[in-house]
């Protein structure tokens, strides 16, 4: 795992700044033979797309995804996949003040300090553009664990948001795709909005969890000690850009809790072991049950906002930053997809690492 | 970033089972020049050893570590360092019984998904012993940065266990060495322990979160993206035992905050850029801001108890589990040295891959 | 090292196919400030490029390259660099009789055998037009190690063309640049190119020899025992399509001398340590001496004749294959710039890990 | 592949010095459910082992190899397995001398250069007592691939020492094992001996050629451009210590071959296509054809002989070294099972790369 590359066997290295001319992911290890083309990787894009409804930045951009490589009448052949994404509306105009200046809660200051110089227009390399080079390469994954493991499924949505809260009693999984928010509860949606709006509208931001679970992950994925499935996972929540939370199944909760409450108990069912809870969040030992993979991630509120703070300039002296252009009130949002693309990379690089390690062949059975 | 293997340039491949002749691990790419003796690492593997007080598993293992290469005449060479723990106390009677039986929130299960065989003696891999070979390997780490930025200290403590939480009014750094708990508040350790032993009489177990702490950190160390050091800390510390949440300044937390109020204004000071607060941690962007680098992760109740716990065997009956043996009522304490260890290793590899990658000449300067 | 990819901190990975929409290479880890250019990278281009003289195969192939990302205003900035080739002279037209037809030589049948598919215009991904992409690349190590390393040059040449053998008598460094063949010695460049039209006329190709010295490399770059110096450049030349052989230093020929006329005598120079001669290749240990480091690599004859070869179809009927199309009568001559290349990217890389490892600071003194 | 780590999946990491306690290896990566015991392993290192005829160093080791972990009940578990070899016949006396001096052919000069200190003893890191930890790993690597590829053969033998050259028209296969150079023509062997002794008397050494051929390997085995098989052969024979060239199939000679007469003409067999020659040696466009994989390396003569040479001491001032101590007198001869070791870890690495990447399932047919 080097220093922009993340994986394993399916190996994903992202490239490009928020203003150059593109950016884009080479995607290494991808199996032969599964059916890929530039229209599925899309709407995957489109999912993360900026501009799509007035909770997102207003930036417009097609972010239309081009396959330069590794594909050969519509299936991957083995080889790197090569996956690009112009840039088209650049602005960079809207950045210009901020060269000498560095902006709170932005890398401005940090890139700076470590290489001496750095791209400024949009935030360069840490812009969240970024992401949409994950989302594609996320395309590519799918694709593969859809032809080698037939039913998985991988969702995310949102669970908190600021004061908002989504109410577990009313979770409805079909009601994901429905509302601006990916949130598993149509009803509320209403006023998730109307949290937001006035947000925006007091020149501020707000930050989010967002969960992800995967459904009909094999059991016997992952490894020991550090290459865990839940290893992977973190650091894969964790290099998103805003990520300052990773939680798998309980999360930070276990901590209040006793062993009594903790253990899911072990039951024989029809098809293999079953499970009486899930705070293990589908992982034991650093290694799936079969259970639900659940993950979640709590996204830092927008640093850019429009209300002036404090910082200084390269030279030193005191500036107050305001931070214009068009953004994000709550960054989270566009998080969602980004966290499926995370899991769906983790779950089949393991499932790469232990067909390598284990094959395909028998292994220990139960019952 | 193999299977066993952690890190960048300082790796460390842990190996070893709980109940085998040894455990250890093999540190490659330590600087050389380094002074290192045994004894050294000896005062860290002592505040991770089990079997000193009461609050802990009476299993009494020396935990002696032995160098066997990598250094000569005190000092490293460049070449790579085993370190070996001989197991001494291994009694694996106590397990014999779990040979053919799945402990809820153990591996065993996984194991047994995976591999189609395991060691089932302690655990076997997946022991907690596993971690003993961590704590040796940050010892090493420890010394490099000590000779590389002098000054640095690297300290972990609990903020909370089960229903106890730290008052953070009262944080105390000088009290954490002096009570069993790394409690940065003395006059608190009592009310845990108490705590504590009625968990253990209730045959119960509860879970806990450790924070760590790194002062002296210089601004610049960490990597864009996927090599984040925030990243790298994340995978480390979930790659603990047990551990099922990791959160970098803010955490999960900062999913409740305002832009406004998640802010860390950026000021001029004396030597350098100052911060009005450390939401972020200490990392922005993927890399220190020179502010202290906090990390905090939970950890979930010991699964060994002896409270009886609906499983399974191999052959898919139903069974009653109770844990016999000695087992920590509340593994967070002992994870606390081991976080320190995780965190002074990836703090190293990130100050060698800085060294790489920028070198040690000018970089940017502020004011 | 994955499968793609190439080096530890400089890492290189190439995609692409030979009649895709383009190729390009990957490359991350170059340190920040380096100045670059798109014309810089082209003038290696330019030497690699088909189509110059009648001694090559007359596909005409612009090979622009473009920098889509990692530069910022003529510097690198410390990001992953992405450099992209378009594919413009595809002609693919040429290939479509060897679609089901293996040709002798090629990775037809083992891609397919592998893979169970493959994209066959102009052999794919296993073209040596992937070599183009490892051109651009070592431009930039090129430029990195000139920033760092002042007065560092690296020069291939051929040694041997079939029948042809370099007179080393005859050597002149300067002769390089100033034929069709790199050849050390002007006065031969007739004789070579006489034989090698006549092995083109006879339908047939030749193998070659390239030998690549790196003059002014400090002592000190390399590591113990498995990311040697000499083995990575062993598998950087390896790695080049057509290779069957690499040497360092004496090479294969070191297994006819005795101890006595091996040893290389040590002697103090003005400016420290200086050898009697240079059977190491510059290289103990797998650490550089200060000497000129020295590598030979072979490259097996043109596998593409147009002399009919015995081969299979995909169905396992006997046929004859005759290769039609551009292709070049000794693929040596192009390999040099490859070369050459792949020597930039190995000493940068080392140079990096050096200063990781060891830093720029004092290390063993002579004198 | 870090600094002392060799391998992908099947991953070696060597430790240790000449005259320290102990060296090993630590194997990451080697599947579950192989059977393997201590005895297994100790075939292999008494190949290896000095002190057994006039033709080596008297040095007298016994090279016992201890696991220490990652096998159970007599087949590996999966996890790490840990090898150690305890030094015993230390004598480090016959070193005192070199500690100021630098020995002509010896690492002795760069590691002082690179590290600014080093482990005198024996040579420390750098000697080749290091290769015993490789042939305990290697033997690891042979039953894993015994258990997964039945049938599956390594051996290597020698093909050159000084003037001394294999007759390949006497080759026997079944007279390798039978004599002290492991050479295929039980009849040369009482030339060779004599050969060696008189360089013995003479105070002189030999350098040899290594020939290691792997039969029954699978056809589809490598990966494309980087982590070819035979990059990653050659890797392995130059990571040896005095190997100096490196040859695949045809190796250099392949420089003074047509295109005619390098073709390896493919035929339809019974069991799947043949060819009529193997000067590709096993490998096409890095993948394995099915028939014999065939390297060969040449070990530079012993740099330690009696005869004085020239070199200088660590001030700077002249001196001549005669290095007293046990050597031998063709280290070739030792490197035998050293190549074999390397040949089965490379083997079996790229059979679980590729188990990884695309499965045990159907790939490309032919016929």
């Amino acid at each position: 795992m080097s220093l922009n590359t993340f994986g394993h066997l399916f190996r994903v290295t992202t490239w490009g700044e928020s203003h150059g001319p593109a950016l884009g992911a080479t995607v290494d290890g991808c199996p032969p033979g599964v059916t890929i083309d530039e229209a599925m990787l899309q709407q995957w894009l489109d999912k993360r797309r900026p501009g799509q409804n007035k909770n997102m930045t207003q930036r417009n951009e097609p972010d239309a995804v081009r396959i330069l490589s590794g594909v050969y009448e519509g299936q991957t052949t083995g080889t790197p996949i090569q996956l690009m994404i112009e840039n088209t509306d650049q602005r960079s105009r809207d950045y210009g003040d901020i060269l000498n200046t560095f902006r709170p809660g932005h890398a401005d200051i940090t890139y700076h300090q470590k290489y001496g110089l750095r791209d400024p227009r949009g935030g360069g390399r840490s812009s969240a553009r970024e992401t949409a080079a994950r989302v594609a390469a996320g395309g590519i994954a799918r694709a593969a664990l859809e032809a080698l493991v037939p039913g998985i499924a991988i969702k995310g949505y949102m669970t908190r948001m600021g004061a908002m809260v989504l109410d577990r009693a009313r979770f409805d999984w079909d009601a994901i795709d429905g509302n601006d928010f990916w949130l598993p509860d149509a009803g509320a949606a209403p006023e998730w909005e109307a949290y937001l709006q006035k947000m925006r509208k007091d020149h501020n931001s707000v930050g989010a969890v967002v969960e992800v679970v995967a459904r009909g992950v094999p059991a016997g994925l992952g490894a020991p000690v550090y290459a865990k499935l839940d290893t992977d996972l973190a650091a894969a929540m964790m290099s998103i850009n805003a990520v300052k939370g990773v939680e798998i199944g309980e999360g930070m909760a276990a901590a209040e809790l006793s062993g009594t409450e903790n253990a899911d108990e072990i039951f024989m069912g029809a098809d293999g072991p079953e499970y009486s809870s899930n705070h293990a969040g589908g992982i034991l030992g650093g290694i799936s049950t079969g259970q639900e993979v659940v993950v979640r991630f709590a996204v830092k509120p927008t640093s850019s906002i429009l209300s002036p703070r404090k910082s200084i300039r390269m030279d030193g002296s005191p500036t107050e930053v305001v931070t214009k252009g068009r953004h994000d009130p709550c960054v989270g949002i566009r998080a969602v997809p980004v966290g499926e693309a995370m899991m769906a990379c983790v779950i089949l690089d393991h499932l790469l690492l232990h067909r390598g390690q284990v094959g395909d062949g028998p292994r220990g059975q139960i019952g």
